[in-house]
């Protein structure tokens, strides 16, 4: 423990300001303090909402900051009246918190924690200070957990341990994309055995939702995506069958009430595209479908659609991070990986070492890879 | 049954045309064909889906047309092939059928029977022709049952025997206005005990809602109106407070979130307003919170919200008739209704005969009534 209350220097990666590349930096990390955790990260993957924050289009981020939020690594050192975990012990950070004690935490039927930066910005430190500087300046936070730096601080409240003897370059999908897309449909929508489900795109977090969907006992599961490279890995997953929209002349809602019947049980939305997720709710049975939205739809967008859609007993309803409260929910899910019920594995295209961050980002943005893994 | 078989002359009151007040006339009512059942209406609610079918806002009604769909009645006559009623029996028709064929109706979920209206018009009985005529010209149904005429002939699949000794008169609102506010709250948001609820709109329906609020055991119903004469009544039958959003200089979704701390658990929309619809469902709790949609949004209308409304959870659906399966279920509601767990008597403020139901209607328009009965 011989760096534990002293300062690290470590490599990140900074986003400067919005619209420009990250660069990789020395960067000073402070130790923690009360309540805070200091943690080594050993891989992080990088998910389309690191690219957001790039592209200064994540609402709220101060910059220059460190992103990255889906990460996994080991605790170096722990701040005054901290129990949840201690030094060596394997952690995932959380990219929602759960502090135990807000109204929602209390209740049984939200994981949306009150400290989440929706509600409380977390590009500074719940004291209101950073412990990132760089050349002198201060950097800030992404989420209070800024995985894209070889050591990184954050509350107690956003740190789990999880099984010491997972590996860390597989289970840290678990932090966020695995989580968002699997929970989407087991907590969410809440997929019953023999339903039939449509999820709209197939990257990392939609073959997520493919996969509670299988794990739910969907016995018709139909996945859509403009990019067909996607479809067999879709369907090495569980997808029973996958379409092309641009394969039809009918709106895409058209042919899936065509193939259904009467339409889908549920429709997962995992796009960020407002058109697709009307197009999933139309989708749905007129009766009883559920449309969840997992895909972040554009800051100060605005969803228009025919408001008969819901009259005759359709459900619109948003999934934040899979609905888990992932203090609760992370170490199980971590479980279920070792004990091979979950194959996160495959979701793996890429793994590279923390260097060719910049290299990874690319292959995100050409639809290539489903999930790429950043080795420290 | 000295008329079955016959064709019946009596009174019914028809719309000639849209934007026409309706004429009380003379018709001829031809006897029940196979799977028809032609009723003796005793008693008829004036619900505000009439009035838009008199405006011509409610859509694919064929004119002339005689409107009413909250009666309540006695068998008459049955055509071959039914066998779910008999002459002499009570029945009150119903708005929704329960065809219990469809794949809606082998369902659980839902009470979206595929022969509703918004599938198939019910502007004529199935085997295209009408039952009425007036001055020889052809008279359209309105939703199978046109219950603004003395005798009526209806479709097996829409018609309910209840308790013999239910009074006609005070168990027509079963046929639609109370069922679809109680069964919003009771069966689409299923709320649960010591929740908080708001309940935009404060005309019968919405006071319904107030009452399945009560009935499922929430702690907290705020009601919302923009007429201070309806908090009286909302409050005999369960809010626990009333406001008006005119009182207020702040948007009204703001105001509900300050009293609650985070947002109301459940919100219901009684109004038929978008506007009103996008408070609502702000008004939620943003993790958690769901809006029911009861009220009819204009036709052609376009719901339009920042989609990050739902991100955290929040749930928004519609109720199509409280979500009953109206075969199934309101015979039981009558029964509930005669062993006085069902206060609706409180909700008729006028009954009239059938011949002033010109006044009627300027009753419902003045916004003075809360639900009014017409008998024959």
């Amino acid at each position: 423990m011989g760096t534990s209350g002293k300062i690290i220097k470590c490599k990140a990666a900074i986003a400067w300001e919005a619209g420009k590349s990250l660069s990789i930096e020395e960067v000073e990390v402070a130790p923690p303090k009360s309540h805070e955790v200091r943690v080594k990260i050993i891989a992080t993957g990088i998910c389309g909402t690191d690219d957001h924050v790039l592209t200064g289009s994540f609402p709220k981020v101060d910059y220059p900051v460190i992103p990255g939020h889906e990460g996994a690594g080991i605790v170096e050192s722990i701040g005054e009246g901290v129990t949840c975990v201690k030094p060596g012990d394997k952690v995932i950070p959380l990219c929602l918190p759960q502090c135990g004690e807000c109204s929602s935490c209390l209740k049984w039927n939200t994981n949306c924690c009150l400290k989440t930066h929706l509600c409380n910005p977390q590009n500074l430190m719940p004291d209101k200070t950073s412990r990132f500087t760089c050349k002198g300046k201060q950097i800030h936070h992404f989420l209070w957990i800024s995985t894209f730096s070889e050591y990184t601080v954050m509350p107690d409240s956003t740190v789990v341990r999880i099984d010491d003897a997972a590996p860390l370059d597989k289970v840290c999908l678990f932090g966020c994309g695995f989580s968002t897309g699997y929970g989407a449909a087991i907590n969410t929508a809440q997929v019953t055995p023999g339903s039939t489900c449509a999820v709209f795109g197939l990257g990392g977090v939609g073959l997520s939702v493919v996969m509670g969907c299988q794990a739910a006992g969907a016995s018709r599961i139909i996945g859509i995506d403009i990019n067909k490279e996607k479809f067999g890995k879709a369907k090495e997953l569980g997808a029973t069958e996958c379409l092309d929209p641009r394969d039809y002349e009918k709106p895409i809602q058209e042919v899936l009430i065509e193939m259904t019947g009467h339409g889908v049980d549920y429709a997962f939305e995992v796009v960020g595209c407002l058109d697709t997720l009307t197009a999933a709710l139309a989708s749905c049975h007129m009766g009883c479908g559920v449309c969840v939205m997992v895909g972040v739809p554009p800051t100060d967008s605005r969803l228009s659609f025919d408001p008969l859609l819901l009259f005759t007993g359709r459900t619109l309803k948003g999934s934040f991070i899979g609905g888990w409260k992932m203090k609760d929910s992370i170490p199980q899910l971590v479980s279920s990986y070792m004990e091979e019920e979950l194959k996160t594995d495959v979701l793996i295209t890429h793994t590279l070492s923390f260097s060719e961050i910049s290299e990874g980002f690319n292959l995100l943005r050409s639809g290539k890879s489903v999930r790429i893994v950043l080795l420290f």
